[in-house]
Parts: C-alpha cells; sequence; structure tokens
C-alpha cells in the first residue's frame, strides 16, 4: 500500500488508545469462549437514569430533532446554572455556559480559541491522553510535567512556576483526575488561579469527574474565580456517555469568540442530548445519581485494600473518579507486558500506564471499578491466583 | 471589560454565521407580534422520519447510551456501505466509511489529518462558509477561488490548474453546492480528480445534499475514484440535523489516522443517533424520503420562476438541495441592507451573500426553500408588494 500523501505532521505526535489493542484481544478471547472481567473501560456500567432516559423519549416523541443554536439550549444553560447555586453556591451566568458535544468538544473549543502555533500549555503526566493531544491539534506545545504521590499526582503552584515560559498560556488541571482519581485541594486551586492570573495566561479546569468524589466535596474553580475555564460533562457522574454532551464555563469575553467557533466547527451539541439533559438535575434523578455515587465508593472501598494487599503500590486514596492508579513494578517492569499476561492468564483486562504520558508508564497500571462489588472481587480472586 | 489575553489569531480570521444577527432581529420581530416568513434558515423543515425517530426510542428503550467505537457502529458502516451499492452501484468497503458528529466532524476530521501550517486547500467562493474556517483552524490557508454562473458556480479543472500552487495539497468542492444549489457534472469530477492525483493532492466532495437532486441523480466521486475523500451527512436527505451525525469515506490509508483523530477529539458520535440511522435506508424511510425530495422539487418549481419575474437574476437552474441564490443588485447593491429592508418591510428573512464569502456578496441573497409552498406563496406575495 502507498504512503498517503499530505498526511499531516501533527499525526506523528497523536497516539491512538493503546488500550485498544488489548481491549480488541480481550474481545478475540471472549469470542474463543474465555470470561473477561473488564476493569480497562472508563465508562460506568450504569445506564443513563430512567428520568433522564424518559427526558429523551419525550423530546423524540415532541419532535425535538432540529439544531439548537451553537451554545446550546437557553434552558440547559439555565438549569446548569441553578446547579452551580444550588450544589456549590456559586453564581454562574448561564450567559457563560457553552453547551458542546462532551467534554472532548469543550476541551477542542478551549485550545482552539486559546491556542496560537507554539504556544505551551502545562498539564500533568500521568494524565488525560487526549489533553496533550488537543494541545497539538491546534499546533500549541504541550508540557507534561511529570507529578507523582508526593503531589497527589497533580500540578501545583510550584510546577507552574517552574515550568511557565515565555511561551506559556495556560496550565490544565483535572480534579478529581483521569488515571490516578486524586483531587486539587482548594488553597492549591486558589494559589494555582493567582499565579496563572498574574502571568496573563489562563487556568483550565477538568471537573467532569466533579460529581464522583468520595470525601468532602471538591470545589468547582468557579468559586475562586470567574477567569478559569472550567469544562464539565453529562458523561460520568450523569451518566450519559453515549450522548456526547459536556460544557465550558467560559471567562465572560470568551463566550462570544467560543460561539463563533462552536457555530463553526459543531453548528451545535446533539439536540435529543440537550433535551433530555434537561431532566438531569431534578431531584429524581440526582437521588439516583447519589445511590450510584454511592456504590462506586463502596467498589472503591473493596478494591482499594484488596490491590494493596495484593501487592500494588497505591500510595495515596484515590477521592473520586472510578480509577486506582497503582505502581505495578512489583510484578514486572513492564506493565504493558503485565496488563497482556493477566488478561491471557487470569481473564481480567486493565489498562496499562502507557495511555497516560510519558512518566513512569512502565512502573504503572489503571483499574477502572465500572463493575459491582461481586465482579471485583472474581476479579481480585483471579489476580489473586494469577500473581500469587 | 478587559481584553483577553491570548486569545488565538485564527479566532480573527473566522467569522460567526452573520446570518445570526438578522435571525435575532427576526425573532424580535416575531416576540413583537410580526409574522415572519424564514427563508433563512438551512435546515428542512420536515421532522425525522418516523422510523427514524421509532428506532431511536427503540434504542433507548434498549439502553444503547454508552460509547461506539470511535468510527462507529460496525452496522451502521455496513448499512452506508449497502446503501451506496444498492443507489449508486458502487463497491465501499465499510471499513472506509468513518461515522462522525455530523458533517462538521467530518470535515473537522479531514482537514486536521491533511493540513499543515500554510498548506493551501481550494475551494470555490461563493461556498459554505465553515469551509475556510476549518481550513484556518488548522493552521492552513484556505485559497477561494471567484466563481460565477458561467462555472455554474464551480469550481473546474481550469481553476485547479490555474490556482493549484507549491503549497496546495488539496481541492474541495460541494456537489450539490450551498448556496447555489448546483452540480459538477461528473465529467468535470473526473478531469478534477485526475488533475489532482497528478498533483499528489487530495480531492474532497461535499456530498451532504446528494440525495436532495431533482433531475439525473448526482454522480458519487467514489464512482470515479477510490483516492478521493467523500463527505456526507444524515442532516439533510434523511431529515436528522440535529441528532449531529454524519460520515467520512476515505481513502483506505487513511482510515487509522482518521481513527486515531477521531477517538482522542470526539470519543465517538452520538450512541443514540446511531442506532436511529440504522433505520435511515429502510425502504419505508427511503419512501418518505423521497416523497420529500418530490416536495423540494416542487417548492423549487414554484419559487423559481416566481423570484425571476420579481426581478432577482438566476441564470441557472438549481439542481439540488434547497437553496435559489439570486442576483439582487436590480434591487440594492448592498444584499446585507436589502435583507434588512425585506425583513422589516416585508417580514421575509432570506440570507445576505455576506455569509458564502467574498466574491461579490454585496449582490447576492440566498432563499432556502425550506417551508410549504402556500408559505413560499405568501412570502413572494410580500416580496412583490415591497419591491414592486
Amino acid at each position: 500500500m502507498k504512503r498517503p500523501a499530505h498526511i499531516a505532521r501533527r499525526m506523528a505526535d497523536i497516539e491512538p488508545f493503546h488500550v485498544m489493542d488489548l481491549l480488541a484481544r480481550a474481545r478475540r478471547l471472549e469470542a474463543a469462549g474465555r470470561s473477561i472481567v473488564h476493569l480497562e473501560i472508563g465508562e460506568p456500567d450504569f445506564a443513563t437514569p430512567e428520568p433522564i432516559m424518559e427526558a429523551g423519549r419525550r423530546a423524540l416523541a415532541d419532535g425535538h430533532t432540529h439544531y439548537t443554536p451553537a451554545v446550546g439550549l437557553p434552558a440547559l444553560r439555565e438549569a446548569i446554572a441553578r446547579f452551580y447555586q444550588d450544589r456549590n453556591g456559586v453564581e454562574v451566568s448561564p450567559e457563560r455556559i457553552i453547551i458542546t458535544p462532551g467534554a472532548s468538544g469543550a476541551l477542542l473549543l478551549v485550545m482552539a480559541v486559546l491556542l496560537d502555533p507554539g504556544d505551551q500549555v502545562l498539564m500533568a503526566d500521568p494524565g488525560y491522553p487526549c489533553n496533550r493531544h488537543f494541545v497539538r491539534t491546534f499546533e500549541g506545545e504541550p508540557v507534561s510535567v511529570p507529578v507523582g504521590p508526593e503531589t497527589a499526582y497533580q500540578l501545583n503552584a510550584g510546577h507552574l512556576e517552574a515550568h511557565w515560559g515565555e511561551r506559556t498560556v495556560a496550565a490544565l488541571v483535572a480534579s478529581p483526575a483521569n488515571p490516578t482519581g486524586t483531587l486539587v485541594p482548594r488553597a492549591e486551586l486558589e494559589r494555582m488561579a493567582d499565579l496563572v492570573a498574574r502571568r496573563d495566561g489562563r487556568l483550565i479546569v477538568d471537573e467532569i469527574y466533579h460529581g464522583l468524589v468520595y470525601g468532602e466535596p471538591a470545589a468547582t474553580a468557579l468559586s475562586i474565580s470567574d477567569d478559569v475555564f472550567v469544562i464539565n460533562s453529562f458523561s460520568k457522574y450523569f451518566g450519559m456517555t453515549g450522548w456526547r454532551l459536556g460544557w465550558i464555563v467560559a471567562p465572560e469575553d470568551y463566550v462570544r469568540p467560543i460561539d463563533k467557533l462552536a457555530q463553526n466547527l459543531f453548528l451545535a451539541a446533539p439536540t435529543p442530548a440537550q433535551h433530555a439533559a434537561l431532566a438531569a438535575f431534578r431531584p429524581e434523578t440526582l437521588e439516583i445519581l447519589e445511590a450510584r455515587r454511592e456504590a462506586f465508593r463502596e467498589r472503591r472501598d473493596f478494591l482499594l485494600p484488596a490491590l494493596r494487599a495484593l501487592g500494588f503500590g497505591i500510595p495515596l486514596t484515590p477521592e473520586g473518579a472510578f480509577y486506582i492508579y497503582a505502581d505495578s513494578s512489583a510484578f514486572d517492569t513492564d506493565s504493558q507486558r503485565l496488563a497482556e499476561r493477566l488478561l491471557d492468564q487470569a481473564g481480567v483486562a486493565i489498562t496499562p500506564g502507557l495511555d497516560f504520558g510519558h512518566h513512569r508508564p512502565e512502573a504503572h497500571v489503571r483499574f477502572a471499578y465500572t463493575r459491582e462489588v461481586a465482579v471485583l472481587e472474581e476479579a481480585v480472586a483471579r489476580l489473586r491466583r494469577a500473581l500469587g
């Protein structure tokens, strides 16, 4: 096959989700009759809550299938603003809320509106792999800062101070983070917002796992400053992954530019999803979501000590999301090889560190507790036999 | 309000949909009790066909709300491939079909995978405004080639020959086109495909209005070459605008890179929409769609001579889409001012040329026949009074 002509240089820097190869291997094993426990998938096992489904069906019955404004349904923007008020006690103007096709669409718009070629964005390594690829896509330069348990795998003001350079325009943090499940403490977020503001840069805070926190509620960056970009999503806490719906809260003077960009790049987020999401903040939905959060907490509280007992190194208790990021070097110096062995021998699929960056990926794996406790018990039993 | 820091330079070149201001003005008039006929909107008035709606409701009932693969549901890719076989007699491997969040997502992926900074893409002016913005977004340079009625407002091989330069990597054509409704003849498409191949470039063909052609069926570029990018959508012919679903047919060696990019930038297209679209190719759906196509033809056949009789200059019969692009200079040398006057005085909203490029926009307006004939009759009567 001939080499494709004119493939953009950026494509050499954009990596696929490596775990997809592992997933394909798992599917082949399943097709051959093997039982596989899937702990590699960053998607809750729960279906979309029934009140949201019902609102989606009603939206279709009512014929809501035409375009919405590029920034989203006014009623949904208002509902999100009320949610910030109710849950976080923060006043956010609906005008600053832009509905997007998933948090992916949100990250895409924010990077496109901010970055000129060569502009740098600081981010933690390990981290969500697409972050650096969004930056690269718009010809920016992701600057991955190695982080470890000593800062809860998060950037702090010291990192920003040390790595902020001539070409740095923004820092991106996620709280809770993927793959580590750790939070940025409020005081640290304040220090970072302050430092970034003094450097005339922008702080981007990914809060897509915000609803899924198991100790003290996490502080939204919006309670600290109106000048940050906050990214959120209906995917994780609200159980709407496949609907593809997220949002940005933007500083006021970026709203018009983002609107313009959204018109051109997306036209709008999916309409049935937007109508369905109107039911996401209703008391009966929130009751379901809170019960699910409790279920996730139980899963974490089972899996975390069990993995530690097996010999995985987990120095911190992950406080949110549904991930445990574990040092696996006691078992193998190559986490990719370990993951393949655990899949083949134990029938347990986990994600090797490679997908999350370049800082010691070979020593780490990620467990997603997106299966019920009985399944996690089976997984731990299998792992014990394979590693014992 | 302070100036936003670090707004990307590309934002200065990306224009909003200017018609939005006119639409807002129309909404204000309507809120004040005025009757407005909307001929400015590029969205069919028809609801999504019932079999697709039913499939959407069933998808929700069956809990299809999780992520799909980044390139889309295998069954949908296969259904599209079968449709090419059935309707166009063209064999297309489902492996080459990538499901996207609307044709917008398709254009975004194709430009991102092709363009390095400074790379040029040739396109017709007038044309769909987002095209040049997609190119600019990825730091490419859109090269807008002025076209007129002598080439049916389309690029031809002569244009490509004349404008192809050192930095040109692709040409983009749309058939039928927005705003003109004109087609590229098959022989011309062949010449262009041939010329672009000889230049080692890529031909991108937007076929999103392909189902809406009123004379001889349009030839898909896929019947000419496997080496073109074809972009299509469920929005227009299939009546699924708000669902946000489209597709790319890519040359084989671009499929993996586009898959990788789609994983990172979108995760996947909306799941309920993909399941709903499985019903788009069923005989009972196609029967509805063909009846709608007939209705669009009747609208065109009413509106076209009526506008000509009023004095609009329409040298060609638009053969597809649902647009009539008309020379309005007999009434006003400034089409924006004319559109505002027709809105205020006649209560008829149309789109001034400004949204479609820089080649004589002030002399043109676009009429979208997305309303039934009785409404078009009323519009023409109003226009006659205002212009008479």
